[in-house]
């Protein structure tokens, strides 16, 4: 088969798990000459849950996002399933919030730069200004907002305003040293992701690296996870780790924690971005 | 949907990459409702290759491979495929070849005992008599067949007479020192794993650790490949490595290494009995 | 210099940190020409303890460890050392203590045959008669010390009478699923090594790998730690993980995590028995 | 003790193996109340040559390099030594050449911001004018030396002497995607690093990722090595790897090395201008 052309489709679906999903869904789609480039799924056995990722290309002149969405309806209603397509070309929106290290701020950037995070970052939001001559290097419009000007509360009214004005479709907290509040962690619910310092679920909390020090641990890591109201009990996403020893204080732990925690970051961001990540409770289901 | 069998069956199929081919088998299954509880696939884009593997559970009373087998025939003549469906309750035959290090076999036994590795192992063969005493313990026949006794011609006839008659679905070296001749390598195509102790393509041949610690590398590997004529050159199924230093000598290296050779032989041949593994030109296509 | 004698010796100490000390073991060792093989030191600038491991090879005949203890003994007392030097060619007694679960004393007995963990295996015990053939293969004595049999107090009573009448020099629990009472972890203090089927401080206590399945982690790992009255909050010695995906049930975590306990727990005890590790307060130097 | 000071030396020293080396250069510190922080020695069995770093810091007023220098010579003179000492908090000056590719760049320019290497970039020389800006906005000399303007003879020429005029202790190839002449590698011998991306002595030469895929390997790898008249041949100073798979084009390949290319090169700068590394003929020896 040829393929005259670099469209590429994303279609993503979770439903109870049942005989007969993936053979409708596909016969749909060859139907309309939509060839498969990639596809996962997953039937979780505990939860009989099942989750879909596909990638397609037309093979075919006139494919519309909206002909599909009306034609796909009625079989995502039939399995009562949540489900979105998308065009893989397009550049989702995601906002950055950072407060003074600017590690993972750095790297985000420069991937997007390179192109190696397929996204825009219509701007930056921070409780201090130390990382606002790098957002203005990237001509990104950078929003400095104490906390204690005004509150937290009318600061996360402001970053929720942003988000939606911005149309952000994720929201990255890129050692943003705030704790969100259970009212804003609600509604970024599925679209914010955070970094811990520590290799969840172990030293949760504040500084994570002290806490390893003084437990003598062997291996250190970070954990990128979805925001939730529980405080570093959200969905974990992606995990690094990193050996240690007697030798390393917390601050060359830190120091050797920044790259794995970069790393761990943009992957979780570049998992979510690309639509692989699906939520199953307080767990995910990454497509990888 | 609930399953009141343990019973699973392995489905796996390559051919030209089409439009329509898992719609097709899906709905085959869909329509047998044999549920689809695993599923891999892999379009080639550089060689136009397809690649499938299904693993599906009957969810009606009545399914046989030989009803399977007669009624998918026409799908997979129609796509020219090249497939097999398997029932994943059966143990493959295992013929393991070891000389006089016993670390891959001791931990291939081991796996096979506690059920990590779902196979038979009808015999053990070596050029020595080393390891009869371990074969002994687990209650397997050794074949002790030496080089010398006969030339290497005779053995090898030997060996593949022994493979042919005791049905082996697969012919392991465990650190078995011989290179097989073109001919036996051709004749055992595709279902002949090899342990080679170095991270392929470095150090090919005799003595990598020896060449590992002149080169003075500061990381070392084992590589599982299946057996072509072209010795060290095979299709790589795994790999993994080990860190290395200044103060490690070529026998501390092959210290190191037998615990990174035991794992990556073992993997290897998981995910063959598993039917994971296609060949795919020189390389290999892992669905893990 | 040339050795005629593959002797080699360990000197170990520990003393709070001064200008001089290595100056003046080393001179002590060079006066009586006994050559430095390998040398590691840490003076921890948190507590102001120092630790010292030598290796030393005598380059001339007539050392005796009874002279070398006589005539070091004034270095030692002056800077207050904890010390011991010792023969590197004797091996240490190893009592390991098992349940049901095999794969830590399999590994254990399989290096200490191939020479890979120099030590003797006086005697196996278990609370189960599960590995009796095991022991009974490498002809050690197994002792079955069931709980319910005369209860906990006299069990242990058992094992410590054990422990001193085989001179044990390390207790090993190779997953012994019983919690030594604190009297039994205070006698045993310093010389008894666990592994726990988790990446401590993460999932405690019982059933790790249920824990690491309900939080959604993506690695699991264990953790190899010295037995101290608290459970599981003994000083680290070693930690190893491994990846894990939504996939993977309890069950295959288990089977994944069994490969990294064993290799873990191999490694600790390897690095006890070359008096590679020191207790320092909580935490553990490993002069790796 | 303590320490009014955070002055911090480096004594770096190698010679013919003998007793009583350890035992003098301790005794000369202690001499002179100069407090061992960290100490690292290795005696090469198989040359017969020692290596020794010492980190030391004053512990009375009064002390100079030139005195120390002056004390010093004897004993060096004694052992035959080549040796050399610093003052820690000085930065080496060091030189970096790239060509298109400015994640490796970026990433050291990055770390030098953030103080994780502790040098000085005088100036950047490349023959693209691609990474111009980068250098702009960290301050630095960017020198546009393309190859066709007056060959590569004068090119080197050029760089030779910015090395010189800028006392550049090191020069990194951080993807110049120039071969450096025999003659100029012979000039910076020592003190040129290279990243290589491949896992050396794998796919040595132009193309590794494509070499890589070819090949199959399901482990693709970045090498630092020092630059000497041999391509690719040179002593490795550090290598990491990356898992990969049949889904990975040589393009994925090459985005998913560019993160480890620039941790390795990072980590052999560090371990460079820190004075951690001894070239031991083909080899290296670390001190991490």
């Amino acid at each position: 088969m040829s393929l005259d052309t670099q469209e590429r489709f994303i279609l993503r679906a979770s439903c109870r798990d049942e005989v007969g999903i993936i053979a409708e869904v596909a016969t749909f789609l060859a139907q309309r000459r939509l060839f498969i480039v990639e596809t996962a799924n997953f039937g979780d056995a505990s939860s009989g849950a099942f989750f879909m990722r596909l990638v397609f290309a037309p093979d075919a002149p006139g494919f519309t996002l909206a002909k599909f969405t009306a034609e796909f309806t009625p079989i995502a209603e039939k399995w009562n399933m949540e489900w979105e397509v998308r065009d893989a070309r397009a550049r989702p929106n995601v906002l950055i919030l950072v407060s003074q290290s600017d590690h993972c701020l750095n790297d985000l950037l420069y991937r997007q730069r390179i192109g190696a995070l397929h996204m825009s970052v219509p701007a930056i939001v921070s409780n201090h200004l130390t990382c606002a001559w790098l957002a203005e290097r990237h001509g990104i419009p950078y929003y400095h907002l104490p906390i204690d000007r005004g509150g937290k509360e009318a600061t996360e009214a402001r970053i929720l305003e942003l988000a939606d004005t911005l149309k952000a479709d994720l929201v990255v907290l890129a050692r943003y040293m705030q704790i969100l509040s259970s009212d804003m962690s609600e509604k970024l619910s599925g679209r914010c992701i955070n970094i811990h310092h520590s290799f969840l679920p172990g030293f949760k909390g504040a500084k994570p690296y002290t806490q390893a020090f003084n437990r003598g641990v062997k291996i250190i890591g970070a954990t990128a996870h979805y925001v939730t109201q529980d405080l570093d009990e959200g969905p974990i996403i992606a995990q690094a780790v990193e050996p240690t020893s007697h030798v390393d204080t917390p601050e060359v732990m830190a120091a050797k924690g920044r790259d794995t925690e970069a790393r761990v970051l943009a992957r979780a961001v570049k998992l979510h971005i690309e639509g692989r990540i699906f939520q199953n409770g307080a767990r995910t289901v990454v497509f990888e």
